[in-house]
């Protein structure tokens, strides 16, 4: 019997949803092509998604910034130097592998993270081969998973293509946060296409080389995180999540615990409660696309799992019948590691000026010099002396002083009586914070395949695509019964395609189909997941009525032409089936 | 006086709608953000062109494709040979530039299309040297503008990053024709990123290396056109175009003539019909978002400037303060070039099977080798003589035995003694044929601009963004007075918000602001184009009204709070403006 993914990948070439990139050159692993009705349904799923993280949210504006970008952003994220997977190679044959992979297919075990040495040592005490051919392997070597390409087709500088969105949102901050009115917190989200230079990508929609990702980093202070939270959680607060806590996962035991968001927070198992706000919306939005609650599941990150820049990493995994329990978004804390990173290699300034709600009264002290006194105690030392002391900041000076009573200046003890300190009260009214930044971010093929999994259904041999009605590839088939004379066949004709641009006008997206009997064409519309059928038949032609049928249920009322757009937008706001 | 270029820059840094990338490390040549407000805006294009291209027929349909490809891809487009552009550098400080250009800026001739010889005998007559440091320039050779990659992270294949989105159509034309039940006509678009390795691109968001196309690939019957169009040309057949065709253009002419989408067929200054058909939506289209028609022209390109791959090109330009005439369109019989090239580099069928309306009746002829005869004339010969005539096609043989009276192999006359021709009746129900295609193919970000630079006005030194209310980013702004006791002041939020929650969920973009002075609010919302703007004030507590402000009137009406969503959605669906 074929399995759910192989009939998946039947009915994905047959009906346009998804195939692989490039099939008339013989494929090419790690791209996917999506179809007429794949394209619709990834539509849907991203505008849901704009819909609950970015739309709902005064916080929350959108950018769009380029794939292609110059060497030094993911030299200043970090990823030129961490965003690799060890390889190996087959000494015989070439044959090119992910080392952790293969010492997981051959062996069982886990070694995500693990280091090089580590996984050579393993290569070489259970004797691993090549698995192809049989020959030796290579020692594992880090293999840079970023894509490089020279910007400027002539003597031109090295670029990348970006692995993930984060860092249009980083280098952009300061330019954002000044158009949102300088004020925090401040999401910023991207919907985009990013490429990943896997080394060898074997799953379908699940390993891709070049995918679209929504992701939004959510800069904060953290300081009055907890404070601003509040206003913003009653909304989630009560979504139970099932959490796999990376305390547990050390120890060896992968039980799930099922806790609120709050609780997330008051326990303080996420470490941050913006990441558990952002985890919980996540969960609802991932129930309200038709995955129950228990086959959702966050499980925290090990350290060595994680990503360079995270604090803490959850995934929120969702379970498959082909591949288990699989990562579909994952929820990262990256602190203040990318911006501090930005400002470290551009110079630029990444801070946030927060204002205190009432200025501050503290005291500024002044180190002045004696210059005469020094100049005519010191001998020749005097210029070096003076530069250095110059080049001090004021409050280093008399932290020094304070505390030793002299300043050292290269063997040199400058004591007390060549300085004055100068005290004046001044008003403070805020200071410069590096903002925090948490971080959900969404594979959006992975989630497409995830949906359609949970759709794909089975009945009489017929196949039915349970897909809920917002993300239904179209809203509403239309269909005119094709019988009868001639003119009444043209009658039914016009009138159902008439029915059908007014329903378009509404804004529904509309599928219409007058070919082969009904009962196939009810079927095609089954196939790709059309949650409502409009039939127009003989009695339409004198009582102004159509069939509506329910994908679901099979079931059929009649309603009357005028009703139609606001019945079915009645069951569309409902995202109901009958 | 700033031009109104500089001052689209400035509001589009200030509020969000684009500006150079990577800004923190110096910007990047080529390289565009689009902020807030830039990205609902490009949302909105993409929308309508969806809705106008492809939604509105039954024979169009959707993909997605790869950004990054397989060498052969482009390879058999021809675009790893053709897809240069001529570049030059300086000899002594090493800057880089495309060679046409630097010779039209420094001389004002247009030499697009020239060769590298011809563009090397100009900069050498007119002794042209590098503006910037006066050294001599190199000879021009062809630059490669495709971005190249690795596929692969370790001992990959060579990959390039697509400049048009159309390879995507074609390499799946064959996949995409059987999910449309192998019609004819069959439109496939695509809406998508493409990446071009400009050589000193300086024109603002004109000349980007990275951007967004929407374009698509129409296949059709080329024998058929005429016929088939005619069921949908009365969509726009009294369109009127402002087209430049290219015989005047031969002539130093470049007078615009002004004709009806029918009369570029009837006389056939655009030669393939369906080619003008899509002319005359792009106007349409163009028009729709709020550019004049006499700010519109089809400028056919003579043959050198034409893409390697085209019959016939016109590009469909807009006049634009900044930078005259620019193209935002183009539209190009690329015949049956495409498929044909797939077809030989790749092996696969490509052709479309033409069913016959009836069956024609034929006569099939085989001709039969007298073997036993051959063998006993023929000696040592016999073999090759064999071998030559079963790998000859039996119509081939059947010709030459027919003119000839012969069959001629490799200096021997095989006369017709030697075979007996067989006739049979057949009925052939079709034939094979190779689609042809047109393609019209917008670039989204130079739409962008030219919409933007319609809509700047200023109206007493405040500016005004007179975007088509399609087009804006938000469609209503929702703004409380802030005045009057807390009490009342915390009732016209929570109205206020209200109000902007209700028509959010009927699918409106709404922009709710309480900052600031309402003069100021306005003032903010008619900056980034918002036609609608709604007021809740003291009135509004007691008598269940609101003020509904229009952007370019400045006009105010007094509206019920239950029917706001209706009016609102009337004016939009009438795109009108009071």
């Amino acid at each position: 019997m074929a399995s759910i993914y192989d009939k998946l990948v039947e009915l994905g070439k047959k009906r346009g949803i998804y195939w692989v990139s490039y099939e008339i050159y013989g494929g090419l692993a790690g791209f996917y092509d999506l179809g007429p009705v794949g394209v619709l349904i990834k539509r849907n799923i991203i505008e849901e998604w704009l819909k609950t993280f970015v739309y709902s949210f005064d916080f929350m504006v959108e950018v769009e910034t380029p794939l292609i970008n110059p060497q030094i952003v993911f030299k200043a994220s970090g990823h030129e130097e961490s965003f690799t997977d060890p390889v190996v190679y087959c000494l015989r044959c070439g044959r090119v592998y992910r080392a952790d992979h293969l010492i997981r297919d051959l062996t069982g075990l886990n070694v995500e993270g693990l280091s090089l040495e580590a996984l050579h040592k393993i290569v070489v005490e259970k004797g691993l081969k090549c698995p192809e051919c049989g020959g030796d392997l290579s020692k594992p070597e880090n293999a840079l998973l970023l894509f490089k390409t020279e910007i400027g087709p002539y003597k031109g500088q090295l670029g990348y293509l970006r692995p993930e969105l984060a860092q249009g949102m980083f280098v952009n901050f300061k330019t954002v946060l000044n158009i949102a009115r300088n004020k925090l917190p401040l999401g910023i989200a991207q919907v985009g296409r990013v490429a990943r230079n896997e080394i060898s990508p074997r799953q379908g929609l699940m390993r891709l080389r070049e995918f679209t990702i929504m992701e939004l980093e959510f800069f904060h202070d953290p300081a009055e995180s907890e404070r601003e939270v509040e206003e913003y959680i009653s909304y989630v607060e009560d979504e139970e999540l099932n959490v796999i806590p990376a305390e547990a996962r050390e120890k060896n035991i992968e039980e799930t615990i099922r806790v609120t968001v709050r609780d997330t927070i008051r326990r303080r198992i996420v470490k941050n409660p913006w990441l558990a706000f952002w985890m919980g919306l996540g969960n609802k939005f991932v129930r309200s696309l038709g995955i129950p609650g228990d086959k959702i599941r966050f499980v925290e990150k090990l350290p060595h799992e994680r990503a360079h820049y995270s604090a803490q990493t959850f995934d929120q995994e969702v379970y498959t019948q082909k591949f288990g329990w699989i990562e579909i978004a994952g929820y990262a804390y990256r602190t203040d590691y990318d911006l501090k990173r930005h400002m470290e290699y551009s110079g630029a300034d990444m801070t946030f000026f927060k204002k205190y709600e009432k200025p501050i009264e503290t005291i500024k002290r002044r180190v002045l010099i004696d210059y005469r006194k020094l100049s005519s105690t010191l001998g020749p030392e005097f210029n070096n002396v003076v530069k250095y002391l110059q080049s001090k900041h004021q409050d280093e000076l008399y932290q020094e002083l304070a505390s030793k009573g002299y300043v050292e200046v290269g063997g040199l003890k400058i004591s007390s009586e060549f300085f004055e300190v100068k005290e004046e009260k001044v008003l403070v009214h805020g200071e410069k914070i590096i903002p925090h930044v948490v971080e959900p971010s969404f594979g959006v093929e992975r989630l497409l395949y995830v949906l359609l999994e949970y759709a794909y259904s089975e009945m009489e041999d017929r196949v039915l695509l349970r897909l809920p009605p917002r993300i239904a590839p179209y809203q509403v088939a239309v269909f005119p019964l094709l019988a009868g004379g001639r003119e009444e066949h043209k009658a039914m004709v016009s009138l159902a395609t008439s029915i059908a641009s007014k329903l378009r006008s509404l804004g529904l997206r509309v599928y219409y189909d007058e070919e082969g009997s009904i009962g196939r064409r009810y079927a095609r519309a089954d196939e790709i997941g059309i949650p409502y059928a409009v039939t127009v038949d003989y009695q339409s032609l004198t009582d102004n009525t159509v069939t509506l049928r329910f994908r679901d249920s099979k079931k059929q009322i009649r309603v009357s032409i005028n009703e139609l757009g606001d019945i079915i937008f009645k069951y569309l706001i409902e995202n109901r089936m009958m």
